[in-house]
């Protein structure tokens, strides 16, 4: 094991009806709120105007941006920022999935600056302080709600990165999994994907960690144990809450203790997909682990192939693949480009994205090559 | 699932050397330090004296208490925590094994009142404010180093109770698994039967939670992996590490999350033994699991049968609590009264002690049959 820290204290609040202590949560910090949430569909399925009425329940003073994108740009963070800043709020309220969650972090530390958040990103700049987070949950799927990372995309300069910082942990975040019944089967196909992804990287990351393996699997298996029946059974409360659980665990730090990093390099070929193309970040996923895992077949048999017996009950990586390729496709998931309408001709379009983002992973770097084999294993 | 709260702001600094940071810690909470350990193990081992060092280079001022018993009585607790009143000290620090961390932890809301600790087990007090904890760890075994949880015994009232608060979370544990190395055989093995029993104690707890469910699985079977071979090889630093790491995962609170409690049965059972013949902690529980699950076999068959199948891929109740005693005996642990020296001429102070303290499982309640048939069991 490498030597390491566990340290996360976002307090979780899970269940059903959990949100009926929002209020009095909200309340220990202040009454002067930044209510950040993404385009209509938390209008839709009433979970604002149950929000709404907790806000209302302690007097809150409510400043709102709406219209956070799946995939959130700068400019929205910044805009909400600034809106929290003039208004001189005590607590950002996020409402929503990752990307809702993920710009509510990157918004509480930009808030007490004057600049553009991306200079965090950049490195330009570093965060000192952050207005407190408190994250109301509605998608299974990334882990943001119990984690210090967000993810923000940058037109201009044509980046989609991953980033974090101990002052982005939520103070509180809310898990009702009522609030995910509404979540339709390809965006709860995709939260099922990105679980298991976050779940692969550490495993394919630095460092020897036996129980940090096994934990890997027990969050992997309660996926393949539960994902498949949801998918057939959407308002299945008793499903949706271990999905959603099993989503919080495959990023809240449990699956990397002892290891000096995650590998991240699928998710790195990822973005880029997303960057271009607008897919879903979980749909991205699904089509470049196999891939990745068939570069690194012969490079790393025995991880891969230890993996497939843990899970699968399968004796070589090949099979393990194989495996991995039969579930993306049992919960719809796309795992060639084509099938998500990136045609071949894109070819060279994403290799030289891929090369000017230097896409790699942390343990396994990746070349100029690799990534053209990659290519080649995802257009298949 | 029932509702759940996962929340733990321990920072848990694990590995090689892990202590020189220790100082720096220290003097972010002041420099006026109550040091706690028990009799003269960490001086033997020469962890005293880096701990120490640490302390001199912020030019702390240090006020010891020493000789805390393996089973912490509430006498020593007071007097530290008058020693610490007096002393007007910024910080608890913890240098031991669960004896010691307990004690600190409950040192350090004591140390804010003027009435007896005791006051706080029996319910008549509750603590409204604590001194900052830091715990630096010489065993594996109970977990305290992330839990808020600690155990006291009452040789007046004749008890010996596990009580916990938010307040008694360490600010920070340090485990250097380096640190153990020293531990003798016996009392490595009782702390991998604690960690055993703890996982067991959440198994068979209060509410459904299927992935809390596989990741007791996991720490079990990480010590049922790596625990005979430490046994059989105690200075192997790689093998100390897995067995600390799992002991602090079996309570820091994740194998809980969607149960309304654990069970807690066998340790009440187990403090009793304790508490009349000073039997280590470890050692009553490998003598009282097996009893218990013997009384519950025809109770909850299935529940028996799926951990045997998880664990040691046996298929009924009875063989899986075969399999448990087999590993128990391995690891060189007692499985019978007998076997820790205790005569079943006992049975009938040991039934009137036990029906004096109720003891029971918050899951599973014991009848007075239940307790003379667990005793029956525990005779053999």
């Amino acid at each position: 094991m490498e030597n390491f820290t566990l340290y996360n204290p976002t307090k979780l609040h899970f269940g059903k009806d959990i949100t009926n202590d929002l209020g009095k949560v909200i309340a220990g910090y202040g009454n002067r709120v930044l209510l950040v949430y993404g385009k209509n569909s938390i209008k839709e399925t009433g979970i604002y105007n149950k929000i709404k009425l907790q806000l209302n329940s302690i007097h809150a003073v409510v400043f709102e941006y709406g219209g956070i994108k799946p995939n959130p740009v700068v400019e929205d963070v910044d805009a909400a920022s600034r809106l929290g800043r003039n208004s001189n709020v005590d607590v950002v309220l996020a409402v929503g999935g990752g990307s809702v969650i993920d710009s509510a972090k990157i918004i509480a530390i930009t808030i007490p600056v004057s600049h553009s958040a991306w200079d965090f990103y950049s490195g330009m700049k570093k965060p000192a302080k952050a207005v407190p987070i408190i994250a109301v949950l509605t998608l299974a799927a990334t882990g943001t709600e119990m984690n210090p990372f967000a993810v923000l995309q940058n037109h201009k300069s044509k980046q989609k990165l991953g980033w974090g910082n101990p002052l982005c942990f939520p103070q509180h975040s809310f898990l009702d999994p009522g609030f995910t019944v509404t979540v339709p089967k390809n965006y709860t196909a995709y939260g099922i994907a990105d679980l298991v992804a976050h779940c692969l990287e550490a495993y394919f990351g630095k460092g020897d960690a036996s129980l940090s393996d096994k934990l890997v699997i027990a969050i992997i298996k309660e996926a393949i144990d539960n994902g498949p029946a949801l998918l057939n059974d959407l308002k299945n409360y008793e499903l949706r809450e271990k999905i959603l659980y099993a989503s919080t665990l495959a990023l809240n730090g449990i699956t990397m203790a002892g290891r000096r990093s995650g590998d991240w390099g699928v998710h790195d070929a990822g973005h880029i997909l997303s960057l271009l193309f607008d897919i879903p970040h979980g749909a991205s996923l699904t089509i470049v682990y196999p891939a990745w895992m068939m570069l690194m077949k012969d490079r790393i048999p025995e991880r891969i192939a230890q993996l497939g017996k843990d899970l699968f009950d399968v004796d070589n990586a090949k099979k393990t693949i194989d495996k991995f390729e039969e579930f993306f496709k049992k919960i719809e998931c796309p795992v060639r480009l084509e099938e998500a309408g990136i045609s071949k001709m894109k070819r060279q379009q994403i290799l030289d994205t891929m090369n000017y983002n230097k896409v790699s992973g942390m343990n396994h770097k990746l070349s100029g090559n690799d990534i053209e084999e990659l290519l080649d294993h995802m257009i298949g």
